[in-house]
């Protein structure tokens, strides 16, 4: 098991290791003195683990309550949060007492959400199952949940006391939800430069897995100690591929899934990044072989024009007016300017900010 | 106009005056760059006041936009936040604007907590309208809402960026409604010592009333300063009378509203003092003259039996086992111990804890 330490106001430690699900308690323990434990979870995970984790805590001596929703992201709602939290009442929760949060990033979102507001604040754990969660959601205190307007506009900043990252889990997880992190590992990669191009564009990743895994979320665990309230722009960096990436989410009304809209996200903010000649079309051509090895490259097509710098953008269906349009009602943008983190080079990259007239333009140079 | 700082993380201005609902624009320029400004009201407040506020914060430059709820602690519920957000969402507030929360308690927590959670926290000002609300709860940053199982059991610390009392909002109020603030008020001035006994007692307020909120504000001000997230027990002297205003606001089913609880819940707080030789007898019947001539005692023929040292507790509809198991449940108490802040004297008081067969005993004293 290795332990990654979260440096923020109250400190905590991040566990990546096998068989952990069945150390849940034990592990919980350490972090917390509270008598009830309330498992949240959704159903399909919930199913799968909810029993181990149940057994675990309660060996451990807590008092086990388990609430589990519908799976998927049209549970992120405020009729879920406040489901939770009248069950956390009725369970009788009290201050002191813990939330362990067991499931993706709705789960972990939602749960750490609840934990934030129950009684103006809880302790939480995150034990996120997928890959997407470990790697990105679960560390960094970002809790959500959506509304009718757009995803994650209702939270709080609100830190977890632990995160258990048990690599089991993964392995119970359809393969296309599996891929979807590799795109938040995709990206991580590239901005900090953790040397892992080859082996994702060698499509060979379940050797090094617990390594991989390791490396991005001490990534994210050092941004986040500099900036735990994204408050002084360091957080930033972690948005690269996020502002196209959220534009396509959000134009396929979220049929796309996150971890791949992300990914090809990148691309064409990296395609974007040669046009501004910032970036070298051999970086685009690295994180394409990337992403297509990874399944994620979002039309197959695609792939036959490859030696054309702009051969990525020019497949997708790009839809500058509408992006627009999308990156305006953003909450990380505010007046004419669009906040995007180029890159330039493995571990480097720029923040810029472009005028909606400047994106428009550049979009349109990927003509469908 | 008074101004008061209050030394939170991020410091805020108190200001109380005459005539300030008319200079709400340019008061809350200073605090804030907002472009837009979402004035958040229920509906009784917002016909009495809404035009001069939103005309005066059209007039600072701030593109209006307004919300009104039905009046009443039933609109305090995930519903309204949940319809607020949406509101906030559709009228594309952004991160940098402001809320104006502009009514009595349950606007002022109800915003308050929108403004905590929208896009993980915005700005907002807090625009009281009840005295309850100008001496208690717009200072301070506790937001909330209710939830099935009890008040307040949602919420979140955020504090306001600015708060702005016109005590000429005070004159459109119910007698009974401007009563229930002075509960509030007998309440700090017996443990800060503000020396207001004698025209409390005297049923003079009017004269004094900008002196004695401003106190009152000064005080609460002092308090929160040094325990912003509630985590160091010095906000705890705050719940004088609360403990025993907490179950007669429940066993009633919130029929006695909170400041007329947490007046008689004083009393019998002070009875109970008494009976552990903690207070003087005569502190006791001061405090009673001053709740009656605020026209806040629970039964009038109480007033009969006033030179008995039970005569309070007795006369009111004590119930021990109720009680007991309503303590039990506050988010405040944990495990087998309640918590009371005893009064000794004026501005001297002592935080104990009971345990229950210890304050059933007490209780059982005052028999009906």
């Amino acid at each position: 098991m290795k332990t990654i330490r979260v440096n923020v106001e109250k400190e905590y430690s991040v566990n990546v290791g096998r068989g952990l699900l069945d150390e849940i308690g034990p592990l919980v323990r350490e972090a917390s003195g509270a008598s009830k434990a309330a498992v949240i979870s959704d159903a399909t995970v919930f199913a799968l683990y909810g029993d181990r984790v149940i057994a675990s805590l309660a060996d451990a001596g807590f008092t086990v309550c388990s609430f589990a929703f519908p799976a998927g992201e049209q549970s992120k709602n405020f009729q879920t949060l406040e489901s939770v939290l009248n069950f956390l009442a009725k369970s009788g929760l009290q201050r002191g007492d813990v939330i362990i949060a067991l499931g993706g990033g709705v789960v972990g979102d939602l749960a750490g959400f609840a934990a934030s507001v129950y009684m103006r604040g809880i302790d939480y754990v995150q034990v996120p199952t997928t890959l997407l969660a470990m790697v990105d959601s679960s560390v960094g205190g970002k809790t959500a949940v959506d509304l009718e307007k757009g995803k994650n506009l209702a939270g709080a900043f609100w830190q977890p006391i632990s995160v258990i990252c048990d690599l089991d889990a993964l392995e119970t997880l359809p393969s296309e939800v599996f891929a979807e992190g590799l795109g938040e590992v995709i990206k991580t990669d590239a901005i900090a430069g953790l040397g892992f191009s080859e082996v994702l564009a060698g499509g060979n990743i379940e050797t090094r897995l617990e390594e991989i895994i390791t490396a991005c979320i001490e990534y994210k665990s050092k941004i986040v100690s500099e900036d735990e309230l994204d408050k002084k722009g360091i957080r930033n960096v972690l948005n690269a591929g996020h502002t196209i990436g959220h534009c396509i989410e959000k134009a396929s009304g979220y049929s796309i899934p996150h971890g791949k809209a992300v990914a090809n996200g990148l691309l064409i903010e990296a395609a974007m990044a040669v046009k501004l000649r910032l970036c070298k079309e051999s970086l685009l051509e690295t994180l394409q072989a990337e992403v297509t090895a990874c399944g994620l490259l979002m039309s197959a097509e695609n792939e036959s024009s490859a030696s054309d710098g702009d051969f990525v953008a020019a497949s997708l269906v790009v839809d500058p007016d509408r992006w627009i349009e999308i990156m305006t009602h953003d909450k990380k943008n505010a007046g004419d300017e669009i906040s995007f983190i180029l890159p330039m080079d493995f571990g480097n990259y720029v923040e810029r900010k472009l005028s909606r007239v400047e994106v428009r333009e550049l979009l349109g140079r990927f003509g469908k």
